[in-house]
């Protein structure tokens, strides 16, 4: 059937999570949120698109750090509430110059980094 | 440093999106939320344990089904607004009774089923 981003579940903010994985390793680098229009831009695109809540603007993934997302497949959980965006990513996703924002593991009541910043 | 389920960032409604990923194949299951009880819940019991928002209730993940989910490690994410749950999951992860809840792709402007239920 045609996808129309209308019939996705938008929060009070109009927005959705989007969970941007790595096409190839499966590694989980990042999440994010998009509006409808970020959405079809993506789509369009082939360029992962988010809605930045900080500056409550589009955030086009890597635009001024070079860091973009290609769109390898999007797909569409069961509740149409949630985003999984598999992706080439260049270099880090993390603006902490990370591989991943995952970097902390909590574990016996600590919490402690498991992954260093890329060269 | 000692984790506080305190330090994590929580939207209005007190929740946190937490993402769970099978351990061993990378797949992402599903997206769900908690809100500090449960975050506490799942380190302590191993089992995560999400909270409903339409329930609004604790949602012990498989307690009616039996499809539970073992955690294996929790992840932080840089912002501290988001969690990465690498789990063992027993059966389905999603109502559909598919593995995962991500089962249909978007592509050329069409959206289609890409996974079965499980038999």
């Amino acid at each position: 059937m045609a996808f129309d981003p209308a019939t996705l579940t938008f929060d009070s903010a109009g927005l959705i999570p989007a969970i941007a994985q790595d096409a190839v390793s499966g590694e989980v680098l990042m999440m994010a949120w998009m509006n409808a229009r970020t959405v079809t831009e993506t789509l369009e695109t082939g360029q992962v698109t988010y809605w930045s809540r900080s500056r409550q603007a589009v955030w086009r993934k890597g635009e001024t750090s070079g860091h973009v997302q290609r769109l390898v497949e999007l797909r569409v959980d069961c509740d149409r509430d949630c985003l999984l965006l598999k992706v080439t990513q260049e270099g880090p996703a993390c603006h902490t110059n990370r591989r991943s924002c995952f970097y902390t593991v909590v574990e016996g009541g600590e919490e402690r980094v498991v992954m260093d910043p890329m060269a």
